[in-house]
């Protein structure tokens, strides 16, 4: 059930990470080719009345963090995510509520991924995101996560 | 007046940048070769009990933007800056309060930077920031952060 999906893990990330629930992220959808979430210009302001690059970064970090989350829960690998380094390019100030939507450029990666996981309990993964605001890429992110495995 | 400049810094974030202010971001030193800025653990952290990478993120890219907006209002400098670009590594788990130190790598980069800026109207430099906890650097931020010429 698609709904319930994105209803849990908007309420997850509202519950564990309180800085997505003052920055009024909402989660549009959840498939196992990429997660999109959402946030409104005015918890995310700077002083140019543009998006906050922090903002943006930790919106586009938590667009990332959810697919390898919903995807290994879908797998039924239980596993500890950790967020190891990232690369953000910001294209276009944004000026009102942005998207960031994440994906995993290279499907074949998704694979060792996990059978590295399984077989060594780590395992290391490149995730990708695009904030788009007015149809336009306005920003990217590269983002290397490592899976630890834990006992379920 | 180092004392005023901490605190006018401070409320400057708070009121111009909202996310600062639910990140409890505290300036603890402003000088022309660094900004140190602090933020607790309870406002910024994430299901696993330790700083989220998009709080990490956010206070590193404020502690940066920090640094040049001090370093270019002291010059007499008026511009806009917006950042382009950012890489980060995060190297430990921070499970408590934090800070951020931003400082310039080469100290002549600084002088191309205002020459250029004061003669092109544009500019670019690359600000790095240290991410602290307990005396350990726990993740480190290079920030690409491009200026423009305004009119004062």
């Amino acid at each position: 059930m698609p709904g319930r999906e994105r209803a849990d893990l908007e309420r997850y990330l509202h519950e564990h990470i309180p800085l997505s629930r003052v920055m009024q992220v909402s989660v549009v959808s959840v498939h196992a080719d990429g997660v999109i979430l959402r946030a409104p210009l005015a918890p995310n302001i700077n002083h140019q009345d543009t998006v906050f690059g922090g903002s943006a970064s930790a919106l586009a970090i938590l667009a990332g963090w959810s697919l390898l989350h919903t995807r290994l829960a879908a797998a039924g690998i239980a596993s500890r995510l950790v967020i190891q380094r990232n690369t953000m390019h910001y294209d276009l100030p944004i000026t009102g509520a942005f998207t960031a939507r994440s994906f995993i450029r290279t499907p074949a990666a998704w694979e060792s991924f996990t059978r590295m996981l399984e077989r060594k309990g780590r395992a290391r993964l490149t995730v990708s995101c695009a904030l788009e605001f007015n149809d336009q890429t306005a920003a990217r992110l590269e983002g290397e996560f490592v899976a630890l495995g834990v006992t379920p």
